[in-house]
């Protein structure tokens, strides 16, 4: 009977056999992501994560997520929560992280450090309807990224960086464009 | 002395102030977002959002707002707060919420009710690394929206709606390409 091999909180063993059975069967690979937003007044709103589908299945979270959302002062909110663009930087960063310490660990790195200081250009004219301002989003983002292991090169991270920023489902979410279908229960 | 309107819970006064303030100074309407992501072990993460720039000057969140991210069980994590992804799409739900509450009480509309069922369909077979799956982010990104106001038809919630599409921040950065630039500080 073998030892489990946790490397930086993740089990090696069972990110391999993820990956092989990912490899003998993509349907593994099939996930649905959901998050439901209640408004609450002003700039603050409730999200709630409660479930996904993975494979067609409907798989629980072990408890439901919740966020909260707001707006600061000078955008007329109560300052509750981020507001919805500080957190697609989290969730960058959050990303980037996932995908560094799981790719590390199976490398055989052990971590002693990793943060990503994400910052993101934002004109609000295009929200506030005046029509003659540069688009909606964010016009740049820029990631400092600070990484730290006990047995990799500076080099060898700076390789699974550039590696990360390719494979990541959130810097691909926001550098490439994703259709949106949105449809409106009206009372 | 004019009394406040207060309407959905935004200044309302406030609200066109500042949008005529931006039409006489667009650089009012500049502003960087930060957030900074810090690692803590396996699919955990924390993220704290404690100031942004303003006009080029700094400013303080009322408080810093941390959010917690992690991996469900099956993607090895532990469950402690929602993924990158899953964010994402809370990210969408409270910017739409935003654009809809503020536009609302500024065409008189008087909310009820207003919630976003936000969900993404993704392929992890690029994350872990196999190159033959789709794009490593969503594929497609599906909204259904629920609103209710008082003196507003549903015709008028429809069309709020749409216009809230075409001027939301966290839309246009999913919808539409954003240059991430990263850079690497490895000890």
């Amino acid at each position: 009977m073998a030892a489990t091999t946790v490397r930086n909180g993740v089990d090696v063993d069972r990110l391999v056999q993820t990956i092989d059975a990912i490899k003998a069967n993509a349907g593994i690979a099939d996930f649905t992501f959901r998050a439901t937003t209640t408004w609450q007044e002003g700039g603050a709103s409730t999200s709630e994560v409660s479930s996904f589908k993975h494979m067609g299945q409907e798989t629980k979270h072990a408890q439901t997520h919740v966020v909260r959302g707001d707006e600061p002062d000078v955008l007329l909110g109560k300052d509750s929560g981020p507001n919805a663009v500080e957190l697609v930087l989290a969730a960058l960063g959050f990303c980037y992280a996932v995908g560094f310490a799981y790719n590390a660990a199976a490398l055989g790195y052990e971590l002693e450090e990793l943060s990503y200081d994400v910052e993101g250009d934002l004109d609000l004219r295009n929200f506030v309807g005046i029509e003659e301002g540069p688009r909606a989003g964010f016009t740049a983002i820029r990631v400092n990224a600070q990484a730290k292991a006990r047995n990799a090169t500076p080099e060898q991270l700076e390789e699974l960086c550039r590696y990360v920023q390719k494979t990541s489902p959130v810097g691909d979410i926001i550098s490439n464009p994703v259709p949106i279908r949105v449809s409106l229960n009206a009372a």
